[in-house]
């Protein structure tokens, strides 16, 4: 009985991304956030204390580790065939297990997305997305990696539930609810 | 002293970009954008109607031809070498000639930058975008053609001038400065 209902509850993912105001959240593959405002980070971290777990992928959280040591972190990855377990991380094969029951297994209420573009367009296409967080830095960097990386043009619907202007140079926050998800918040 | 008033005024470059949420402008160089908003079109017409040329590229010119005869249009091209009139339409090569010159000696003061991604960028390099209105449509496509099409990454710093919802389901106007820019407005 118990089990079921932990099987059935429904898992609120929040993703969140940084951008340029061309759309690019790094320079590559390996390279940081160093660009980000202050603001940003104030209320990027805020915000993920009161998420259950993240989900990053490798190069993320390469960038990232020291900091997600702290946190329930899945890191997705095609390196495993069985997830390992390292403390708070565990490395994930989305092709090899279903992750949205792992994480239901977990009892994970609240799970942040926090990319880079291939994982934030695996839970897109997995409907693993149901808010988006965008901060939108005010630079254009002509260059770098785009927010998502898919393989097909396809227009998933959005619905603009937020602006918020973040500080004086000019940081906006919005804040999008994905039109298909069927999560009430 | 008439010529040298002339040839010395600053000209101020706008770019208009329409994008969505994941700073894709068009699924390919060859579609247009029938996916923006009637709002978005309005403004666009509206400020348009302001500006004393336009400048795009060639796919771009395909795509709107019919619409862009009636301005003065400024169609970017690496085809010819001397710059060919077709009624209002000028093609010109900006590897051969001078583009500012050529626009300040025919006394433009507005110039409305419309894309595609190769000329929003080569007018950003050459200093040719002082302003950036950018409509946000709430629609993330995971794939297509990136806002700049750039070929190194830099950080060109811009400030936020003014947010402005456009219409219920969600579409953004928002409107930036170039921060290097020494245009006055």
């Amino acid at each position: 009985m118990n089990r079921k209902r932990k099987l059935s509850h429904k898992i609120l993912y929040v993703a969140y991304v940084a951008t340029s105001i061309d759309g690019k959240i790094a320079k590559s593959g390996h390279s940081g956030t160093d660009w980000t405002s202050k603001e940003d980070w104030n209320f990027f971290q805020k915000s993920l204390s009161q998420m259950d777990a993240v989900i990053v992928g490798h190069n993320t959280y390469n960038i990232a580790k020291d900091r997600l040591k702290w946190r329930n972190t899945i890191v997705l990855t095609s390196k495993v065939d069985t997830p390992k377990q390292s403390g708070k991380i565990v490395f994930f094969n989305p092709e090899k297990l279903n992750l949205k029951k792992f994480l239901q297994n977990k009892n994970y209420k609240k799970v942040a997305v926090l990319g880079g573009s291939r994982v934030y367009d695996f839970c897109l296409c997995n409907k693993m997305l149901d808010k988006l967080y965008m901060t939108i830095e005010p630079y254009v960097f002509t260059s770098g990696v785009s927010m998502f990386l898919g393989n097909k043009f396809k227009k998933y619907k959005f619905s603009l539930q937020s602006v918020k202007k973040l500080n004086k140079k000019g940081t906006i926050l919005l804040q999008y609810k994905n039109a298909n998800s069927s999560h009430k918040n």
